[in-house]
Parts: C-alpha cells; structure tokens; sequence
C-alpha cells in the first residue's frame, strides 16, 4: 500500500457502471483487494483522506450503502458528513440544485449522492467542482454496488469471464440490476434476467441479456444466482402477486438452488425480505456470499473514495 | 495513563453487570478515575483507539447514552459511526440478526447497542466478531449506568461496601434499577428498593434487596438516595396513579428527603421529570450528584471502550 | 496562519453581533480570510481544536448554517458531535436547561446552539463553563450570517463604510436582518429596511434604519440588495399576501434590481424561495453573491471556533 497506484480514472466522478472500460472496472477491483487485506486488520486508518472532506448526501435513506461510504471515507481520513434529507432545507422548499450548489461552495472534495429520480446524480454532478460517486439514483445505476458484487465473485470462482450470473427478480426497480448487467457483460460473463413480465423493463434484451420467465429455466447450470430485493415500496398501483405466490414462484429455496451449477453461489444486495425473494436456509446456508458482499462493499468504495481523491488538483 | 494498565475483563463484551466480579468492577471504576481527570483538561484526545471503528447502534433514542459514548469514543480517537432506527433497514423488514450481520461484516472493532427488548444485546453479541457493549436493553440491564453511578458515589462517600442505598420509583420498568441493585450487592452496599406495588416486579426480593412500599419507611437513615425516572411511554394499559399523586407519595421532596441521612446524596440517572419523581429544589440542591452522574457517564464509558480494545486480537 | 493571531474576542461566548465593537468585528473578518484561503486548498486540515469537543445542538433543522459548522469545526482538528432534537430527551419533557446542564457535564468545548425562541441562546450559556456561539435564536440574532454577509461585501467592494445597504423583505421575523443591521451599522455603512408595513417589527427605525415600504423607493441607488427569505412557515395566522402578490411587490426580479445603483450586488442568506422573493433570472444573475456567502460561511465560523477555542484556560 505504499506506493501510489499506477491505476487512475478517466472521468472525474463515477456516476455509473455506462462509460467505464473493462481496464478500469479491473483496477478499481485490484485496488478493492488491497483494502480487503486492510480491513482485517486492528489499525484500519489510512491518511490519504487526510483534509479532505466527504459529504454523503443522501435523499433515500440507507443502511448499509451509507454506512459503507461514511467507514470508507473515515478509515482513509476523512473529514466525513452526512446530510440527512429529513433535516435539509429540501423541506424549506430549496431545490435539488441548490441544495448542491450551496453543498459546493463549502469545498467538499468528493460528494456521495442517493437520490430517488434516476439521472438526478449526474445533473448534480454537472453543477459542482467536486468529486460526485453514484450512491444509486432511482433505477438507474448503483455501480459501487456492482463493483462489490464483482469483488465478491472474483475472489470466490477466480474470473467473472465465461460465468453464467442469473439476476433474479424484480428487475424493473432495480439499479442493482442494470449497473450489474453492464459491469458483468463488460468482464465477459453470460448474463441471464429472470423475472415475472410485469417485474421486466422493456426491452431489457436490448442490453445484452437472456430473458427467462421462470426459475426453473433461468437457473439451469448458473454458476452465480443473483436474487433482488422485492422493492415493495415501489410498486403503487402496480400488479403485484401475494408475498406467498411471489415466494413460490420466485423466492430462492433449496430446491430451486438445486437447478443451479453444483458449485453455484448466492448473492443478495440487502436488505433482504427473508421469506418473499429468498428463503433462510439458502440466504444462510453454505453456498451464500451475502456476508461476504457486505465486507466486499466498505473495501470497494475505499477503492473508488482513494482513486477519485488522487485525481483532485494539487493531490 | 501511559503505562498500558494491567487491567482487564474476562469477557469480550460488556452486556451487564451479572457476570462481573467485584474486582472487575473496581478496575473499571479505578480506570474512570483517570478519565475524569483526561475530560478536565483541555486537549482531551487519546489515540488508544486510533484505526478502530466503534459503531452505535440505537433501536431507542437517547441523549445522554448516545453522546456520551459517542464522545468517550471520539476522544479515545475511534472512528464513530451513528445508526438511528429512523434511517435505517429495519423499516425495510430486515430482522435484527441481519443488521448485526450486515454492520459484522464492515469490520467494527466496538458495538455500542441500546434495544427495547431485553436480551436483544446479548442475541446480537453472538452473532457478530466485535466487542458489543450493552447500552440498555429493555428493563434488563444498563450495565454502564451502573458503573457511573457506583463511581459517582465512591468518589463521594469514599467507598460504597456498608452504604445504604434507597432506589425509589418505577423499578418494574428499569433496567437502572436492576444493574445498579447487581453491581451495589457485588459491591457490599445495602440495597433497598422503594416502590408502589404496582411499580415492583414480582419476586424483586430474590435480587437481595429489601423491599419497602412507601418513602417514608424506605428513606430512613439513607446514605444515598436514588430515584429512577417514571417511564410513562412503557406505561400503556397498566395502572397508573395522576402524576400529582405519583409525585405526592413517591416524588423526592425536601421533606421526604429529611428522613434519609443527614449527610445523604440524591441521584437520578436522567432525563428527569421535574415535579413528578423529583422535586427542583431537590435536584437542584446542595445534596444533588446529577450533575456529576453525567460527568461520570464518559469517563466510565472510556474505561470500558478502552479495556474492551485492549482485548482485541493484535491490539 | 503559522503565529497565533494577536486579534481576541472580549467575552467568551458570540450570542450576537451586539455587544461586539468595530474592531472584533474586523479582527473577525481578517482571520476569516485567512481561512478562505485555506478551504480553497486541497488539505485543508488546521490542528487548532484537536482534543477539543464541539457539540452542534439544534433545536430547529437547519441545512447549511449546521453543516458549515461541522465541516468548519472538522478542519480545525475538533471532535463535532451533531444533537438532533428529533432523536433528543426534550421529547420526554426535558427542559433546555436540564439539556444544557447535561451536556455542560460532558466537557465540551465549544456549544453552537440553534433555538426557536429568541433569548434562549443566552439563557443556556449562562449555566454552561464552555463557549457558546448563537447559530440563530428565534427571531432576535444570527451573529455568523451577518458576519459571513460583511466578508462578502467587504470583498467585492473593497469597504462596507459608507455603502447603502437594502434589506429587504420579511424582517419581522427576521433573526439575519437584525444581525445585518447591528453590523452595518457599526462599521458605518447606511441601512435601509425595505417591507409592506405588516412584515416590519413595531419601532424599527429605532436601530438606525430608514424604512421603506416599496422596492421601487427603497432600491434607489443602493449598492447591496440583500433579500431575506420569506418565513412562511412563521406566519401563522399573520396577513400574508398571495405568494404571487407577493413576489409583485416585493419579489427581487431583473427589472427592480435597475432600479439600485448599476454596480449593486444581491444577496441572500437562503435557502431561497425562487419566485417568491427572488426570480432565478437575478438569483443566478451576475450580481448575485448568493454563492460566495455560502463559502464565507465556512470561513467565518472557522474564525469564531479558532478565535473562541483560543480563550479557553490552559488554550
């Protein structure tokens, strides 16, 4: 770690999976691993932050994704703060680019921005100086998300290249979703959806992947089942089967697992509905990366914290 | 503070004060001790936690608990990450179980946890690698509350074995009341309880305590009087005397407070209810230890965050 | 920035810009600029607080003003604690003082206090040991607003005597229009209050101001136009024009600012109600300074944090 890494960004901010090159998407990984290692130590504090500051603006409340960003940023230095929506002037009646340009004149150096309209990150990221890193942005792109789900199957099955990666689920709502299709069909995987019709995007085939409409089909010889979150939040007004009905056809089990390569491996995004898109005896069981994903998440975002602040003037 | 103390506890966590010997807790108490004199000071920081992440995680809100940790943390020099329940997966559905797994897996070294449900810490401690400390659970145990008030008390009466002490008001609902009745009896004090009946647990006598049903029997000769706060929130469904009544019978008083020792002290671990279990003039008066309870709070809780780390693998 | 500045406060708190003579005030804004400086660079990390505690108690939501006081105090070295008063025992019916007296016990160093009761700010520092700074009480002082606003004019003017100065709009409930004024008027420049009669305080005159009660009047020849937000959310029960009456009137919009002198500049302390008191055309305009008192706001409050931090005994 104490070398500067040869590897760099082109773009400034990363605001999605879109645009990035394989060489790139392959270094953020490299650079991941060396923090993985650091993570497992006592003394976790790195100085390359140092006098840096990190806003984490986030317009959706989030659990693992925030706290991944705040360890991260803390953990290389950091001066880290996080703007709650419930508390900003957004209830005055302040707009969006406001709210950012106002955040901008403070000198942050890297803003970390959830938002729940898909392309608003990218108009903040057009009105400030700063650094801006896609915490999700409606169900558009979650890219950090996608890298750590790369992370985790690299480390696990040794290439990404050649797999067979089932996305299962509610792939209409999901960020997590399209930011994977991309970043996995960019390593060379085989990438599968597998969803209800009323739970796919129009023309999800368009980006590069297979459709099936039952587990049965979809799972067979996966080396990778990645199941979604059902966003129930998301879904007013739309058709939704029952909970129990959604489990039977499309919650992960034992027995559906079965259809899947031997070796096959499990991953969620969290926070899980145990019981509707996943089972616990398959969530808990031997052949699932959750935990693992999880660990994966603070590492990577190190990666991308570490390798934006290095493109910083005078840096 | 520059020798590293010979001091240690035999356990990873600090779940409750049932479990501690008296020597353990007399270590905490003598390593407080040099807390208060750090938080006196004017550069206040310490860098035994340097590089490690302490995370508090609070299913209840609280002032006085979480502050006081988070700034016993900060000064140690951890990286302090809040969770509130507003913010976070538990809205989504996630199970408590998999928010401790999901923090487990960022890789924190503390777990600072406070949860409606008694033995909700305890659960979550066995399931995650870190060090957990118990910040109230349910009307279980508040082990650290103990421990500032019993360090509250020596450093005022010099010693606690052979006091006696009077813990008056809701006892059903406190889990104050339980860690302090432990950590006194451990210590060699006589702990009377002074309650309404409806306001006792059952079979509260098998703690070791004597039991009385009003102030007046229970105050007399009092070395130190302790009132808990009336917690009216956890109060739906049972009987409840008018809060003028409650303050008539069991509220401290100047008058009330005469029948306990000349010398007696007042305490009450806060926030208060003025005019309901405490009289101002009382809490404000010259007898009051209040004030310096809170004080207490951060030394001790840098006694505990501080031995915990020490027990970390490598530290 | 190397030697200790020679420039110090008189008292130990900032309550408001009352009370401060000519020369704290510039001795305010001369350090300030020394941090505009700093937080135009990429480490922008000073050591001046390092070991001490700032606590961020806000009783009222505010985006920028605590946001600029936590990243302020993070680059000066210190420990910033945020109480939110949602998460907070004054929801069990704790008193501010009880809250004061609670935290005073934590040995903070420095206490920023937002209150929605005008003198409630003194009222709490005069039962803590530790330095307070007014981050806005009710509608009586917003001492840092005013002295952010003076930095920016004294900047793009070169001077603040001698200036007209017109604040305009809701000043009755307004804390950033009573600051501004006591300021202005100290350092010489000439104040003009600008509002229908039923959003101006009875007896305002009385600070020095001369009153006008159309913009068309009011904006004649002056060289700063400063807007104040339109406190909606204050006015219950009050007469208050449509908004669309309203913004006719009174609202800052291309045509009202030729009416000021032709080298006048706008400002406002936001977050701004576009269309209400301001048109976007003039908000984003090229005499808009609305930006740049964002930036002053952190470099300000870095003067007051580093310059109050100094007075501490043993500092």
């Amino acid at each position: 770690m104490h070398a500067a890494p040869a590897f760099t960004l082109s773009g400034r901010d990363l605001l999605g999976i879109e645009g990035l090159s394989a060489g790139e998407i392959l270094g953020l990984l490299d650079l991941a691993e060396e923090f993985v290692e650091l993570n497992r130590q006592i003394e976790k504090k790195r100085t390359t932050l140092r006098g840096r500051t990190q806003i984490n603006l986030f317009f959706e409340a989030s659990t693992r994704t925030q706290s991944s960003f705040e360890i991260a940023g803390k953990r290389l230095g950091a001066d880290v703060m996080n703007m709650s929506v419930a508390s900003s002037s957004v209830k005055k009646g302040e707009t969006l680019i406001d709210t950012a340009i106002t955040l901008n004149a403070m000198h942050p150096d890297i803003l970390v921005v959830r938002h729940h309209a898909s392309g608003a990150v990218a108009l903040l990221a057009r009105k400030v100086d700063c650094c801006v890193v896609n915490a999700g942005d409606g169900a558009h792109e979650h890219p950090t998300q996608a890298l750590l789900d790369a992370l985790t199957i690299r480390r696990n099955k040794g290439r990404i290249q050649g797999l067979t990666v089932a996305i299962c689920g509610d792939v209409l709502h999901s960020r997590v979703a399209r930011s994977n299709i991309l970043l996995l069909n960019a390593l060379g995987a085989k990438v599968r959806v597998v969803a209800p019709s009323t739970l796919l995007p129009a023309g999800v085939e368009s980006l590069g992947v297979e459709v099936f409409r039952t587990m049965e089909a979809g799972l067979e010889g996966a080396d990778i089942v990645m199941m979604l979150r059902l966003q129930r939040e998301r879904m007013a007004g739309s058709f939704i089967p029952s909970v129990k009905e959604y489990f039977h056809y499309f919650g992960l089990d034992e027995a559906k697992l079965r259809l899947a390569a031997p070796d096959a491996l499990v991953m969620h995004p969290g926070p899980m509905n145990r019981g509707v898109e996943i089972d616990s005896s398959v969530a808990d069981g031997a052949q699932s990366l959750i935990r693992e994903q999880v660990e994966m998440g603070v590492a990577v975002r190190m990666a991308v914290l570490d390798t934006l602040a290095r493109k910083l003037p005078n840096a």
